[in-house]
């Protein structure tokens, strides 16, 4: 046997200290598997006294992250403190200015910084290694970068959010507002306390980013992103979607179009039998059209203790055997620069909910406007009467394009009997 | 850039043409991934004259496929000629003995000579890779060897069969009988002249070996699988699952047990919202269970030209990037020699469905025997009344003992009131 892996770990929270317990538990089993031990040797953490349920005695605890990655006890630098700047990124690139490998939980690091970080991995001759980064335990990263390196990928779709599945799916199965499930999820611990970062599609964003980047072998600029979260899903919209056949998710999609690449996080209505819509609850999935594979389907855990250290550990395992890929597939400068579509230039079908005042002419005024900007509707919905009330029409267009729906939406908002701003969700065929 | 990989394939079929067709479609980005080119220096097949809608100039033609393994401009053998004996056979020790890597999609070989390859690959320092042997473009090999390395696997199951998934969904979607839709199926081409392969759950079995012992890290003898395939599958018990809210799919299930591994082919009814349930037609889907991934579910195409070529050349640019996995996750030394249980010994749940003469008495006789046996009912369906003719009674137990069943069923089989051998499918939770 080889001799072993040395591990360094900095940040001990949920995550650091999954790793540390399954790298103990399963001790024999990785060795086997990797042909050598992987042995934590370092750590690092704000708070040395914390308890964490596993035992810390033998490592060399380091109260500077960089020191850890200066440890010359230390050949790969696990990163799980998280976020794009800071700590986080000072570690990364102490970790590879010194010559180790680096594996990292942090999707946002990458996201904004995955290029730059990349160049400087390929200098210094060391792999970074992220499969944590991207759908917990989810080998997703693996299958995209090596499993369909032989395809040209058309199309990423995915449900890459757990805590906004799990609201979404509460929403509709038991008919709440959001408001109300965002508070239930809060209080058991599914949402964060500052739920912003994963409600307002962020945390997908840079998933998205990260599949993008890897699915097309491009340099992708994370602001070129459009991002809407699920604030503004309604248990209304729900309930309409139900009716037409289809579940709203909140998807991160990358796709080639002919205006370039695509590359949106938002709600979507998907038909409900297809794969991606029957994923409930926290679980995440990830669609990947390859032009040989087809599609190739992938559905998990997408975050916690155990998935997420399983994606870590593997990552280790991975070196430990000697298996180095290109941290974007291929060599950083071989990346073509993304030319994104901005979002306004969206072909596809739309479901549009007014709230008008219940009187004559409204929808004839509404479908004169549609037809002005030379958009067709396969279906309308109008429940119920209530005349001189407020009541929800909705309208379902055939595939158009969204300037054009954006541009008939201003002048339909400026029409006296539409009394809200008129909600707008993009339906997505998968 | 690197020198590039000499490729050698014999068998120059529908997946050979594909392999040659893709790595010419996509020689620029498969040289970025992998780091270098991968060219096709030798081919070898039965018939030169062949048309196959590729360009076969450049390559060398050997007639016969072992001077192909030993051709030295060849860095890695091809092996698409399938059979799990003969030249197939005779190839992968050529190759292996000459020193050179060694490619599949042979699902029979491995399945069969597995454990003798593997130790014949590590004595002589070269690698097996099968990716395409296993869910055709799903890489499933790739997420059980490497993504969820750091787990322990305690169950693999799947639909590993296209040809069986697509008789058994035309079944059910046009309420009709076996044999006419197999009939179709061959028709069609998506059943072989002589499906016995297929359809007696021979193929399902050989890649069930495969990925049980890639979970398990053990030697699998192939000769201890039970097998049954979907001969006998009805469409009276295809309308009863649905009724009863399950669907029947030829599941390949490999679990550990307290008696064992459970190593077993057979088709099954499996709840109607589980998300094996939902793969319809020709796809395939595996389902891993490792202990801190949680669940991983994988779906796509199982089989044609795309997708297998697809997995045949990222198993190429595997290579060509210096990825080596030992063949069976670990060495071959490390195996553990399987202890497999025998079918009798399986616990779950059963459906029964007896053809029996409508007369007063017959169910009493029925549940006594069941009684006897220690196994009961959590429903039982009898539709219509025909005195004195014959009339099904469908029975599902509660979770029980095959040995049990088996015992039951031979002494119900003998009622002089039961007029044809009882039916049994297992009903598996997922």
């Amino acid at each position: 046997m080889l001799k072993p892996l040395k591990v360094g770990i900095a940040g001990l929270g949920t995550v650091g200290a999954g790793v540390v317990k399954l790298l103990a538990a399963q001790a024999e089993l990785i060795a086997a598997r990797a042909g050598r031990p992987v042995v934590v040797t370092a750590v690092s953490a704000r708070d040395r006294t914390r308890e964490r349920g596993v035992k810390l005695d033998g490592p060399t605890w380091h109260d500077d992250a960089v020191a850890l990655a200066q440890d010359p006890d230390v050949d790969v630098v696990v990163e799980l403190i998280g976020g794009a700047e800071g700590k986080a990124k000072a570690l990364a690139q102490a970790a590879i200015a010194a010559g180790k490998d680096f594996v990292t939980a942090n999707k946002a690091l990458l996201a904004v910084h995955g290029a730059a970080l990349a160049r400087a991995a390929e200098a210094n001759r060391v792999t970074i290694a992220y499969e944590a980064a991207v759908a917990g335990g989810i080998p997703v990263v693996k299958a995209l970068r090596e499993g369909l390196a032989a395809n040209r990928v058309s199309r990423v779709a995915g449900i890459l959010n757990g805590t906004c599945n799990y609201i979404l799916t509460v929403m509709r199965e038991e008919k709440r507002d959001f408001a109300e499930v965002l508070a239930e999820a809060q209080a058991l611990g599914y949402a964060e306390a500052d739920p912003s970062f994963d409600i307002d599609g962020v945390d997908a964003a840079h998933k998205l980013a990260i599949l993008a980047g890897l699915a097309f072998g491009a340099r992708i600029g994370f602001e070129s992103l459009h991002i809407e979260g699920i604030r503004r899903v309604s248990a209304i919209d729900i309930a309409f979607a139900r009716e037409l056949g289809y579940r709203i998710k909140l998807l991160g999609i990358a796709e080639q179009t002919g205006a370039g690449i695509s590359l949106r996080v938002h709600p979507a209505m998907v038909p409900e039998r297809k794969p991606i819509a029957t994923v409930d609850g926290v679980f995440n999935a990830v669609l990947l059209e390859g032009d040989f594979s087809g599609p190739v389907f992938l559905r998990g855990r997408g975050a916690g203790e155990g998935p997420t250290a399983s994606a870590v550990v593997a990552d280790l395992i991975d070196l430990a055997r000697g298996i180095r890929v290109p941290v974007w597939g291929m060599a950083e400068s071989a990346l073509a620069q993304a030319h994104i579509a901005p979002i306004t230039e969206l072909n596809g079908a739309y479901f549009l909910r007014l709230s008008v005042v219940d009187q004559p002419g409204v929808l004839a005024d509404v479908t004169a406007i549609l037809r002005d900007h030379g958009i067709s509707l396969e279906s309308m919905l109008q429940h119920g009467r209530a005349p001189g009330e407020a009541v929800p029409i909705v309208l379902v267009t055939h595939e158009t394009h969204e300037a054009a729906v954006n541009a008939a939406l201003a002048r339909i908002a400026a029409l006296p009997a539409v009394l809200e701003p008129p909600a707008l969700i993009r339906i997505e065929p998968q």
